[in-house]
């Protein structure tokens, strides 16, 4: 290893200026009038991807934006990692804000500013690069690889189930590996082994026809507003707890082990509040922050309406409210399960409960031999023992790895929580860069070795 | 009385046709554009106080509309009636629903359709037409009258007080008689003599600097969306009793005679939520709707607000939250009071609560003798004893008359529950403005008898 690893130093400085040509493609999804870009970011992806030696490199068409394809098989007998990543990035506005412009990466203070810096591009990048370090020093890796680049996760990935499902053969692995999200903090990197889930209802009341005057029919008929604080106060107890019969049957609890590591992570309560702005910190009683935020599911009030929200004063009783809700579940809770646990809850009077999306909880157990690799090579990368976290958002194409190809993810990123990744000025820390290629070439050889 | 009723038979046709030049002037106060049309109405008023013989008219200026004042005041040692009434009109917005043009009054099935028609000016009409009777057939009223118009009634009427503050010797009077409310229903002409009164807040919650993502920090802070729901929740119990502590403690019992007329009334609950669109009906157990709906409080969330409530799902904790509440009070509750038990009971949370707009409640005795003078009216007017009632809304003019003048209101109103006063195709009956004239001018004659 000692040569990929000189080799990588060797270049360090060359890495960031390639990487800056790969970010001054305007590649926004979102956006029709960048789809040339994000085709020309795929194209460059796939260039690359050729450069540094990978195989079999194509463009495979979806009704959306191509998914670049690429492999390396030459390391018989040794595992398959299925590395998955994004060269589409999010929008840049409000622009102005922006202190250089976003497809012009700039670094400032030993961080690179641009539009894709951290999500994706440049932890795509960095494994880019610590795959040419083997290929070019060893004429091999030591495992296998397959990449797959998708150019529509900052838009909901629409396309990439059916891809995965179509390519099924195509995509056989041991693991997933993910470079798409932030370390715990800086200086302390970390590995995530758990993931929450979703369900995601909307509520609809409609008491009356129309409005109607509250002082003219006041005291006649039930609130549309009244009942759907009502039905959503009973939710929750007072502790935080969530009241809906059956809801936490199936939650895994904590190890103790998880606990007493999570413990030692640097994280403070007060501090934390002061961050969000927020008076003081709620949530289940018996539980740390991390706990609740990582390990626990949750019951949300995403989003009310109903009535006269306007300036100043209108006496209404609306016809109709609404509510956005979600939970956020944990490991072994399953989406379908509770979403019919809150809407057998929930129709205890007359509303229409519409489920939206959702997704399953995901989480490996944090000895499991892939992450344990991980965990190496991050250390060997950083030189610093990895925190190994989970997460309290979801990321659905974990569910669809586990689900289509029954296959284990390690998230293996190296961003940090600062990183503005869908805000301007998006960075990326080129110290975390550069260890993160060390570290990426460390985890072909970790995940090698077993 | 016998050549009064006989004049007002006589000119009835040319009563519609007069009544459709008041109807033509577009006297929408809340439209800059129509300022010239508003104050074209309030001459238009003055010049037929004239003509029918009323003295002393003249326009007031306010800072905003001015109001038409004129009295008639030779009948010594009589009582004397104020009268209120207002010559601006709604908006008629959205104009492509009326049948026919809204400022030109047709008839169509024994309606005349027109904005204003009933609120207000076909029932200030009605009064001009009953004093010019007496005083072309006997040249002389049984009464003394003053008159007040005003020219701001749908804006909110900022500058009336301050008028009768100002001019308060100029409104000495011994009762108030206001023509500008619906009967019972159609066929059932009746006497309002009591109005609930309002106080309003908007209540603001903030939970933390920004909006979170629900994923990531689900489970670490209170939901401002689920607090609002919770302090609302917890206003009312099942049976739709108001939790404010000492809530109840000054509201006015309905007395056994009051119950016993409105059971005989003709209401019918399932009939009523059909109208309405309603599943069934709901309030305050122990009492019926009309009750509940005339003489007993009310606690209702206005509107309702907080974290994304667009098309589809966004996983968001709001930072804000906002709710907008009110509360319909009966004799003997006050604003005040009720308002100061309300902080108190929602203070027990952090939340800014901001106190709005509001009125008193108002009532009459029923057995009041100008209530009953004007019960006498209406049944020679339309042939038919009146019922008794009291409204769930509220008039603030009432307030101000009784707090500033010390006088008690009339409520002598001839419209229909389906008069449409602030919605296309407004109508007045032109049976009830006929009878309303013969009973406007007995009602002058009941008041002078005492």
């Amino acid at each position: 290893m000692d040569n990929v690893i000189d080799f990588i130093n060797t270049n360090r400085d060359k890495y960031v200026d390639q990487l800056k040509e790969y970010l001054a493609i305007p590649s926004i999804s979102a956006l029709p009038e960048h789809a040339g870009d994000v085709k020309r970011a795929a194209e460059w992806s796939a260039d690359e991807m050729r450069r540094i030696g990978m195989q079999n490199v194509r463009l495979v068409e979806t009704p959306g934006f191509p998914v670049v394809y690429g492999d390396w098989l030459g390391a018989e007998g040794a595992p398959t990692i299925l590395f998955y990543g994004h060269y589409d990035v999010q929008p840049v506005d409000p622009v102005n804000l922006w202190e250089s412009p976003p497809f012009e990466a700039t670094v400032r203070d030993g961080e690179l500013y641009a539009r894709g810096a951290a999500d994706d591009k440049g932890q795509v990048f960095m494994h880019f690069k610590a795959i040419e370090a083997h290929l070019k020093q060893n004429g091999k890796l030591p495992v296998n690889i397959r990449i797959i680049l998708e150019g529509e996760e900052e838009v909901g990935s629409a396309n990439l189930d059916n891809f995965v499902k179509e390519h099924k053969d195509e995509l056989k692995a041991d693991v997933v590996v993910i470079s798409d999200s932030p370390m715990f903090d800086r200086g302390i990197p970390s590995i995530c082994y758990g993931l929450r889930g979703l369900v995601y209802f909307q509520i609809d009341l409609r008491g009356t026809r129309s409005d109607l005057h509250s002082g003219s029919f006041g005291g006649a008929v039930a609130n549309p507003n009244m009942v759907l604080a009502q039905i959503l106060a009973q939710m929750k107890d007072k502790s935080g707890r969530i009241r809906i019969p059956g809801f936490y049957d199936d939650v895994r609890e904590l190890k103790e082990e998880e606990r007493e590591q999570w413990k030692r992570l640097p994280f403070n309560d007060r501090r934390y509040a002061k961050e969000l702005g927020a008076p003081k910190l709620f949530g289940e009683t018996g539980y740390s922050t991390l706990e609740r935020v990582w390990a626990r599911p949750t019951f949300e009030v995403n989003g009310l309406l109903g009535g006269f929200t306007g300036e100043g004063a209108k006496t209404v009783i609306p016809a109709v409210a609404m509510a956005k809700v979600s939970m956020r579940l944990v490991p072994n809770q399953d989406p379908d399960k509770i979403a019919q646990l809150f809407e057998d809850h929930t129709k205890t009077v007359e509303v229409k409960v519409t489920r939206m999306h959702g997704g399953k909880p995901w989480m490996t157990d944090f000895d499991n031999k892939f992450v344990q690799a991980a965990g190496r090579a991050i250390q060997k990368g950083f030189g610093k023992e990895p925190v190994f976290n989970r997460e309290g958002g979801s990321i659905p194409v974990v569910a669809t790895f586990q689900e289509i190809l029954g296959l284990p993810s390690v998230l293996f990123g190296v961003g940090l929580p600062d990183e503005n990744a869908h805000a301007p000025n998006e960075k990326l820390d080129l110290g975390n860069f550069h260890g993160g290629i060390i570290a990426s070439a460390f985890l072909y050889d970790e995940i090698a070795k077993g």
